[in-house]
């Protein structure tokens, strides 16, 4: 079965054979992927000026509306998303559920930020700029949407989400979608874009996605289209190196793998909540999606003093976590997604054990439950721990894209604040301390290196949405190494579609103006 | 004379003979410049781990403080600075006092933002973000300054301006200023740096300066310093195809030239105080600082019913502009920088003279006052009007950073967006209208490819600040071909120098970090 891809408003089969999609866990071919031949040019040019005019000119709330009728038609067809999360990226239910669920909770959350924001079709700044001594000349800044196309680039952990995370944003900013997922995972975009094209709740043009190669994408962006990307760092160089992209200042949005940290607090001793809420966390982080989640805790950052301590209670945690084939019911992790992704992990495993001992798990003779390991893609769940932080380089610098995570002991709480900028900027942290103060001075003292930080505590342990969930009300992405991007964060995702505009005029026209537009704060 | 360089705390020499500084009119040196054999990393770093902490530890009010005391050492030195715009630039008075008087009153009108953020260190979006029913854990979205510093690449038709436009942001923001203005003009950046380091009122390395060659610096860059550049579009590429830059996610912000232009609206006749405003504006946008601000009128759009009365008026006032040697006191118009640009913008004229009528003044044989047209660097104030202004290409992409602008006669206001949006995106674009429909109609037909529009009427012909001055209270930089950058704007310039942080935490935590945070919208 070759995949269509849907391109000027039409479904199109893509020449030649096909890149292969394979079930990670049996090694089965479930279909293929080819968008060559297809012409991106046109399809882009139909997006933007069929879909764009369309959604311009519809207000938020009625953009609002069409991302509520699409996370309708797709909880319609909720269990289908699972099995094919299951066949297409071995995926257990719980992993399947962050990524279909999250994907629909998104857009049900952007449809609610619309409702919020009346009857516009344009955004502002709040208040006026008094530009001199005569109030009767005024500046007011005024956000209108890009006049192109959100090209969105995807990557392969999450087929869903994170199709839906740029898509939602981009169509409620009046900014057409059109999609790239990664191949090897794109069978469950592209049943979502045929299931929401079939309801026909979109204007013409608004979604597209195509399946396989789509290289070209950046030789064809304009400056009033934007680029967003979710991916590795050497895709993303590319991608900014683009000529066209650089030529014509086209926006583009960076969100990489990073080596997010999580460091527990020098109050927090064996036994103490704070302790156990840090073990189970990074348990979780590193065996949910198999470890393949860009915000999953690569580094574990604990006292000198109780290291022994935090390896034992992390060990003995991992040794219960049972791994192999997601269809027998004892399985809690499952495969990475393909045999490429498997064999770069066992090797960056390899690389983080010079510096490291490997405490559990480890880069062979890995034996999972229901699964041949021949055929199949999985890693033993693995922890290593750093005899001298300070000194490696390998366990700050490279991500292993897997259920794998390194023990880092530090002395201070400033050696532990220096560890943290090792990584070089990172998408997520969290800081687990019972003491207040020190939550404080931990969160600023790494804030400039993150775009988000979790801060836990005993009072927060159910309350807490975890380290590596992504909500929509906050921003996601992170500098340096991450990408330096920004995405979602409720209305602020949308600055990326929206171009700011200086309007400086007499103050009844300004008044105008503002009529039309909402008050937000990106 | 060699001028020095100002790094790691230290006035050094830099090697060989360097570039000669010349003034436009005589042709006579003034200076040499080189920062060959400068240890860049080195002052780069000096200015991070010295400066950048010690401009974090001060409060917003006490960096305010020391932007008016700058702006007080300056003021003290004021005729010197005209006296060096004259020779280095070939500036006429008011030339002179949009440089250096928009420089010292850009630092006066940030030190009074200071004022407003109180004694907070950091910022802050309003409110908290509510993640789930429970409302004990909440997130806020705090702004941190970058632990790295502000790498400022300025163009040579701002050595004040353009120097302080930037230094004062940063500085406000916590991030030290490292400028490298262009070479040919930069005995007045060097100078007013020499009088702010003499007057001893900045923390060590917060402000410094090289003079010369600057290329090596993008390299040198990290993901926590944000360079900042104005000038080519031509430079601005290779720039953002540095491999180090793009490697590290290093913030870049462009601010290219771009064709502006200016609309006068259909209901606007001849006689109209719109059409005489229209005129005046944009014979002073050609003539001012000869023509060379990014933001100058290149393109004046108007109705083809009234193309003729338009260019016969503004051909009347342009044959008043007496241009030639600055010190001539009947001069109004002085020179461009240096021959280079004279010998570009001429090759430019040659160009849109291809595609258009040369109206007044042209390419060639021009006699300017008291000057030697061999040794001096002049150019003729120059009106073209264009046959077919939607056939056109030059006319629409090749800029000629001098006196020149090209009149565009369009049929309709759909043609009138249509044009503008050929200039591929812009700094600023102004509409001259006595009709409030038509101006609101205009604003919004061509905002999203502009950084700031000015809408006039004879009302606010007073009031109104001109399409060409750089308000600081405004965003400045526009989409595409103009750079796709954002500088200024009052507060939102500090999002360039700071890093904004989800923090997910307890909300009695959050209130903690909230108390050292000012509120803002960015």
């Amino acid at each position: 079965m070759k995949l269509a891809n849907y391109v000027s408003g039409k479904w199109l089969e893509g020449k030649g054979e096909g890149v292969p999609l394979i079930d990670p866990v049996t090694g089965e071919e479930l279909a293929r992927a080819t968008s060559d031949g297809i012409d991106l040019a046109a399809g882009l040019d139909y997006a933007r000026t069929k879909a764009g005019p369309a959604l311009r000119a519809m207000t938020f709330a009625e953009r609002g509306g069409l991302l509520r009728a699409v996370a309708d038609a797709l909880t319609a067809k909720r269990d289908e998303y699972f099995d094919i999360a299951l066949r297409n990226s071995g995926n257990t239910k719980i992993d399947a559920a962050i990524d279909v669920d999250g994907g629909i909770g998104t857009l049900k959350y952007y449809a609610g930020v619309a409702k919020g924001l009346d009857g516009a079709r344009c955004l502002r700044d709040a208040g006026y700029e008094r530009l001199g001594k005569d109030e009767s000349f005024q500046a007011m800044h005024l956000w209108v949407p890009l006049h192109g196309v959100g090209i969105h680039i995807n990557a392969f952990n999450f087929p869903s989400w994170g199709m839906w995370e740029k898509a939602a944003v981009a169509i409620l900013s009046g900014v057409p979608a059109f999609v790239k997922p990664a191949t090897s995972t794109c069978l469950l975009t592209q049943r979502m874009v045929k299931d929401v094209i079939d309801a026909a709740v979109l204007p013409d043009g608004a979604l597209s996605v195509i399946c396989g190669g789509g290289r070209t994408l950046a030789d064809l962006a304009t400056g009033q289209d934007a680029v967003a990307f979710t991916g590795s760092a050497d895709t993303a160089r590319h991608l900014r190196a683009n000529p066209n992209i650089i030529a014509r200042s086209t926006r583009v949005n960076i969100e990489a793998d990073s080596l997010n940290l999580s460091l527990l607090g020098p109050d927090a001793s064996p036994g103490s909540a704070e302790f156990d809420l840090f073990v189970k966390e990074v348990t979780r982080e590193m065996t949910v999606k198999a470890g393949q989640k860009c915000t999953a805790i690569r580094r574990a950052l604990v006292p000198a003093a109780i290291a022994d301590a935090v390896t034992e209670a992390l060990s003995a945690r991992l040794a219960k976590v049972v791994t192999g084939n997601p269809r027998n019911e004892s399985v809690r992790m499952g495969p990475l997604v393909n045999k490429a992704q498997q064999k770069t992990a066992l090797e960056g495993i390899r690389q983080l054990a010079a510096e490291a001992d490997v405490v559990v798990g480890g880069a062979d003779g890995f034996k999972p439950v229901d699964a041949d390991p021949a055929a199949a893609a999985f890693v033993a769940p693995t922890l290593l721990r750093a005899k001298a932080p300070k000194e490696g380089r390998a366990i700050h610098e490279v991500e292993v894209f897997g259920p794998v995570c390194t023990v880092m002991p530090y002395a201070s709480a400033g050696e532990a604040y220096a560890l943290a900028a090792r990584g070089g900027g990172s998408l997520a942290a969290s800081v687990f301390t019972g003491d207040d103060a020190f939550a404080t001075e931990a969160a600023l003292g790494i804030a400039a290196m993150h775009g988000r930080i979790l801060v836990i505590d005993a009072k927060v342990a159910e309350a807490n949405t975890g380290h590596g969930i992504v909500m929509p009300m906050c921003v996601h992405g992170g500098p340096g190494r991450a990408g330096g991007g920004e995405e979602l964060g409720g209305k602020r995702g949308m600055r990326f579609y929206h171009q700011r505009v200086a309007v400086q005029a007499g103050t009844t026209r300004l008044d105008q103006l503002a009529a039309g537009a909402v008050e937000v704060a990106l």
